[in-house]
C-alpha cells in the first residue's frame, strides 16, 4: 500500500510576521519599494521563518542523483556514465556546485537516489531501490513501490537536516531533462515540442528526436492532455532523483523549511509537488530562469518570478546557490539598515 | 585652461588572457556554455585584469555625493536636506550601501563632491568647489572650471585607491535623476519624456513637471538633438557627483581597474565617460537594470547587458554591491572547478 504522508497538509506562512516585515521595510532609510526584489525576498523569508529577522546563513544544499533508462534512446549529448563520474566530482569538490558550496560556506549532501552505481560511493549517501529507471519509451519508468520509495528518499533527506534557515536542492542525472520535459508535458497538457530543449547540448536534430521519444512514452502510458494524477505521471515517465526532489519539497514545507528552487529539473519537481500537495507552494522560492526551453513555461504555470536570469543551464543546484548570495544580502539589508527615525533622515517632502 | 587628461587614451583589455580564460571555461566539468553569464563575467574580468585567475575580492565602493540647484523647481519627492542627512547615515553604517559593504567585507568611501554641507562631515572625504550646482533650468549648472574640478575629484579618488581587483561606484544627490535624465536626453537626442522617471517616488503629475523642467533647461542651453560635446552637457545640466563619476570611470580605465557600474545615475555617467573617451567602455561591467524609466534606454545605447534585474531604484551603489556577490561566485567557479581530465569525467558522446 503506498504511503500517504505526501498528501498530509502543509502549514501556512505567518501573515503576522509578513505584515511586520512589510512595515519595517517601509521605515528603512530608502524610498519605499526601492530595493525591489531584495525587499520581497526578505519579507517572504520573514513570513516563512516566522521571525522578525529573516536569515539565509544555514542553507544546506542537497543534491539528488539518478539514472534514466530512456538514455538507451540516445536522447543526451553525454553518455549515461557521466552521472556516476560526476558524483565522484561532487564529492571531490571539483564540480560547479561543490565550488559554490565551499565559497558560500554551506554543506553539500549528495544522495544517490537511483544511479547506475553498483556500490556505494565515498562521500555519497545511498538511498535507492534500483539502479536507474526503466526506459519510459517502452515501459513505466518505475513501479508504484519504487516511486513511493524515491519520494521517501526526499523525505528522509529533510528529516536528517535539523532546522536550517532554508534548503537548496540540486540534481544530477544524464537524461533527466527528457524525463522532466515528459512530466511537464503531461501535467500541463502541452506538446513535448514546446517544452523539450537542448539539455546538456543537443542540436536541433537531437531535440527533434528527444521530442519524438517523449511523445512515444506519453502515448504509451496514456498521458496526453493535462493529467491530474501527478504521482502516476512521476511513476510512468519520471526519474528517481525527480521523485526524491518532489518528496523533499513536500517534506520541507511540512517541516516549515523554505526551499530555494534551482533550474528546469527542480522546477518540474516543484510543479509535481504542488500538484500532489498544493500547500507546499508558498514554501518555494524560485532562484533563476534558465536557458532550457521549457523552464519559462513551467515557471509561468507556477506563477513563479525567479530572482536571477543568467542564462544558466547546468543544474546541480548551481542557480540556487548563486541566488543564495542575493538572499543573504536581502536579509542583511532588512536586519541591518537604519530607520528614518534612527538615522534622523527626513521623509518625503510635503506635497 | 581646462585639463586634458580626460581625453588621454585608455589601455585595451588583454586578448591573450581573454582567449586563455575562454579555453579554460571549455574544459571545466560542465556542458560548454552552461554557466551562462557566470562564464562571460569571469572571462571579461580575466581579460581586464590580465590574469589567469580573475578576482573580485578587493572591491572598494566609492560613493560620490552632490546637491542640485534644480531642486528649487520641486522635481524630487524628498527635500534637498536628505543628501547631507544620508551622508551621515552612510558614515554611521545605517544606509543600504553601508550594510552591503559590511556584509561583503569591502570598504566604502563617501566623497562630498558638491553637497550643500557647510562643513566637512565626519567619515566623509570633502573634495568640492561649490555647495550644490546652480539651477540648470535658469543658468548653467556649473562653470567650466567647476566641471573640470569635479571631473578631477573622480580622478583623485581613483589615485587614492592602490590597485584593487575592481571598483564599485555609487551616488547620492536629491534631484540627480533630473540631472541624469537631462544629460541622457541631450547625449542621445531623445525626448526628456522618454527618459525621465519617478526617481525616489514622483507620481505622474510630478514626472510631467520634471520633464517640463528638463525641457526648459535643455532649450535654454541649446542642447536639443544628439549633442557631441559631452563635457558641455555635463557642465550645463549635470551634477558634481555625476561629473566626479565620469572622471572616476575614465581614470579607472586608464589605471586598468575594472568598474562595476550601478543604476541609472552611474550609467548616465558611464555614457558621458564613453562619449568623452570611448576607450573606457571595455572597462565597464554593468551590474543591474533598474526600475527607473530611462535606464534601459541608456543601457541599450551603451550596448550593455547587465547582470541583475531586481527592480531596484535606490542608487547608492546598492545594485553594484549586490552584483559583486555574483561576480565573486563567477571567479570562484572559474578558478576552482575541476577540468574533465582532472576529474576523469567523460566528454560528450560520439555522434
Amino acid at each position: 500500500m503506498p504511503s500517504t504522508w505526501i498528501y498530509d497538509p502543509c502549514p501556512a506562512p505567518s501573515s503576522d510576521y509578513e505584515k511586520a516585515a512589510r512595515s519595517r521595510q517601509a521605515i528603512l532609510t530608502k524610498p519605499a519599494g526601492s530595493l525591489g526584489v531584495l525587499e520581497t525576498l526578505a519579507i517572504a523569508l520573514a513570513a516563512l521563518q516566522a521571525t522578525e529577522r529573516p536569515r539565509a546563513a544555514r542553507a544546506p544544499i542537497i543534491l539528488f542523483a539518478g539514472d534514466h533508462g530512456v538514455t538507451a534512446q540516445n536522447i543526451s549529448a553525454f553518455p549515461a556514465a557521466v552521472t556516476v563520474e560526476m558524483l565522484k566530482n561532487f564529492a571531490a569538490g571539483g564540480a560547479a556546485v561543490s565550488v559554490l558550496a565551499r565559497e558560500l560556506g554551506v554543506p553539500l549532501s549528495v544522495i544517490d537516489a537511483g544511479t547506475l552505481a553498483a556500490d556505494p560511493l565515498p562521500g555519497v549517501v545511498t538511498d535507492k531501490t534500483r539502479r536507474g529507471t526503466r526506459d519510459f519509451s517502452v515501459e513505466p519508468a518505475m513501479t508504484a513501490e519504487e516511486c513511493d520509495a524515491a519520494l521517501g528518499a526526499g523525505r528522509r533527506a529533510i528529516e536528517a537536516l535539523g532546522q536550517p534557515d532554508l534548503v537548496l536542492f540540486g540534481e544530477m542525472g544524464i537524461g533527466n531533462t527528457t524525463s522532466a520535459a515528459a512530466i511537464a508535458s503531461a501535467l500541463l497538457g502541452k506538446a513535448a515540442g514546446e517544452i523539450a530543449g537542448a539539455g546538456t547540448g543537443l542540436d536541433s536534430a537531437g531535440i527533434a528526436h528527444k521530442v519524438h521519444v517523449i511523445e512515444t512514452g506519453l502515448e504509451r502510458h496514456g498521458l496526453a492532455g493535462p493529467v491530474s494524477d501527478a504521482v502516476r505521471v512521476l511513476q510512468s515517465v519520471g526519474g528517481f532523483e525527480i521523485a526524491a526532489l518532489t518528496g523533499a519539497m513536500v517534506a520541507a514545507a511540512r517541516a516549515r523549511v523554505p526551499v530555494l528552487v534551482d533550474g528546469f529539473i527542480v522546477t518540474v519537481a516543484a510543479l509535481t509537488a504542488t500538484r500532489i500537495n498544493p500547500g507546499c507552494r508558498p514554501w518555494l522560492i524560485f532562484s533563476h530562469r534558465s536557458a532550457e526551453q521549457g523552464h519559462g513555461i513551467v515557471l509561468d504555470a507556477l506563477e513563479a518570478r525567479p530572482v536571477l536570469d543568467l542564462n544558466l543551464r547546468l543544474g546541480e543546484g548551481s542557480g540556487a546557490a548563486t541566488a543564495l548570495a542575493v538572499l543573504r544580502l536581502a536579509c542583511a539589508l532588512h536586519n541591518g539598515m537604519a530607520t528614518f527615525e534612527e538615522a534622523a533622515v527626513s521623509g518625503r517632502a510635503e506635497p
